[in-house]
């Protein structure tokens, strides 16, 4: 099987639909300037410990167990790939209070739910983008750090798959951006969400690699330039 | 089963992924003000007739094939349905020549591909909002027409379910509006990316709503306003 | 001299001028569901007192000294009026850390620079949008809002005339809603700046309105609805 | 005085306003990778000839009459400055049918309005955007052609300046981009709201610079790179 295909969707996508995408085969590959999206790492994601979601979520809704969890090393290891070769981090978590009244920096004190896991805490100079809606690009001016910045591509991380990575991923290409998303660095609750809409992004907006490729790509590139 | 879980997508969300979702059950409704998006029913995406998608594909790259013919005879009922009720119309078809150098008028004259299909014909006041990304309100004036004509909610259709569809639902949501999407009329080439888009849309996003649903909804708007 | 005409760039503006934009004259209104939007009315502006520009700018930068001081109690009374009609309000502010690392609340408790002026304090219902840029659309979840509280124009008032209250009121006009823009509650550090900007946004994008007429239309709507 | 303060607002501004903007006074550049923006340059400013703009409205109601027409052999001078350095070419221009129904191929044909002026006319490779609104980013692809383009800047010119040509350069702006404006290439029916957007624009925006300047800045960009 190509590199093109071996991906976790491989057990729900059957022979027609693998025939009918054949045409969507091609090199996959990272642009000149990234930069690190990670997406809504934050607490309330790993609450409740390394569970099954169907587990977890009765106490914490907002969990995605195991999924979470299994992601962290990976997950690590894509940042430490980034700060080497001073690719820039961009996180982006939730705006929890939209109101924003007189109240919010006491809220902000007593509730670090939306802070990012402490697993991948961001340095001073990391940009954090803090958004109200699904995708990283919508209510936010994250579009002029890109332009700001020279970006052509993002390598994207995080949660949830069929929610905040798929419509950041789609926005991306929508603005003309090249996105790369790292399989093992990304999650959802639902399994079946997952494996489809990276299946989806693959083909129509976004060349999903392995970590193993992601690197191999960032190491060719040192060579090249 | 309560007419929430009622869907398509019921063959392929295992136990665990319904039982997770169990929490975002709730009443479905549509809009005060809706208006009626139809996305991308272009020529192109009948051609090769209703065969399977396997089959016209060799010949016909961006056809539906049996997807799209199954939906015609309910995206007419949908729109008899709007047009009835003087609920707005809007059409949506991709932009083929980007650059629309001083040759565009002929190109046009030339090539019908993404000229609505003649089953749907827009009539000369409904909207038509010419794309070139996915989503219909990315690069497009959409948002304008609809706070300027009070729009508040949408009733979707058309394709493709985990392209075109699903980027606008999503967008729609960002932007404010209730959807609405009308389950018999929306279409993909896949199968299983059709069924989990929906399933993602209807729990994150948007009501999805089999063409009963919404005609018993909107009868009971006339009731009611 | 009609209405329409009445206003503070009448010195500036020559008779060629006022005849080439003599077709635009044009009944005015507000809409039939405004909310008022406070622009930028953050202590810096008000530093120095209420002296010169060209005094006040020596210690404090972004001081718009007597203009802003002038527009103090009408902008209360604009206030009162709107929140006598339960018309919403919603407050604009800059983001001054655009990088929000960990010390972010520190930063806010120490510095209240951007707070909203104790003259117009926003009580917990009012709306605040953080923003980055000119425009309160960019970059911001406004229009998001707007659509969900299904507002159909806004009423504009604060600063700068040239900056801030112009960016917005253009992107007010290209999302389709019509804005009202209250003269005596709007200013500026540069005069010909304040006046030609006024004269500008009133014949393309605007209806430029003097607080009693602004009452006026107000009280009108009253009795109509 | 300074190159910074050398501009056809001179006469406008006061000098208690040239004080207050004192600290606004930098050093101008062109970007690394810019694109010419040429706005608006359709055939209906230029009805009626090179006449002061008060008498051709009479009959040309969207004539900029002798400023357009002014304005004719420096833009074809800019255009040609730009062809000679590969600098992409970006022409926007209005949408006439907003509706867009099936007539309107026919309409195109029969009304050249706003086509671009012959003057000016477009290459094949040249990127045409059709806006409905003032600025050339809204309701409109351009920031995806950008990205991908790679575009750092624009080079503005077109009219009117303190129309389509004051919203995209604060767009531009608000986007992440540097501007230059090219002074003599830009026009206004009135000309203290010509002269006050570009002190304006200069001064929180935009670098506005003379046709002279930019070739000067164009110039020593080919020694640098």
């Amino acid at each position: 099987m190509s590199e093109f295909k071996k991906h976790c969707w491989h057990d729900v996508i059957d022979s027609d639909t693998r025939e009918i995408y054949q045409p969507y085969e091609r090199v996959t590959f990272i642009g000149k300037k990234p930069a690190l999206l990670l997406i809504d790492l934050y607490n309330l994601v790993y609450e409740g410990g390394s569970l099954p979601v169907k587990v977890v979520v009765k106490n914490h809704p907002s969990s995605c167990g195991v999924h979470a969890w299994d992601a962290v090393e990976p997950t690590k290891q894509l940042i430490s790939l980034a700060r080497c070769r001073d690719i820039p981090l961009i996180y982006s978590t939730q705006v929890t209070n939209h109101l924003e009244a007189t109240n919010r920096v006491r809220n902000v004190v007593l509730d670090n739910s939306y802070d990012i896991h402490e697993a991948f805490r961001p340095e001073p100079d990391d940009l954090i983008i803090r958004k109200e809606r699904a995708s990283c690009f919508f209510g936010t001016p994250l579009i002029a750090y890109l332009t700001k910045m020279g970006i052509d591509s993002l390598i994207i991380c995080g949660e949830s798959t069929s929610g905040c990575v798929r419509a950041t991923a789609v926005d991306a290409h929508s603005y003309g951006f090249h996105s790369v998303i790292a399989e093992e660095c990304t999650f959802d609750r639902s399994l079946i969400s997952h494996k489809v809409s990276l299946f989806d992004l693959h083909h129509k907006y976004a060349d999903v690699m392995s970590l193993d490729e992601v690197k191999a790509h960032l190491d060719l590139r040192m060579v090249e330039f």
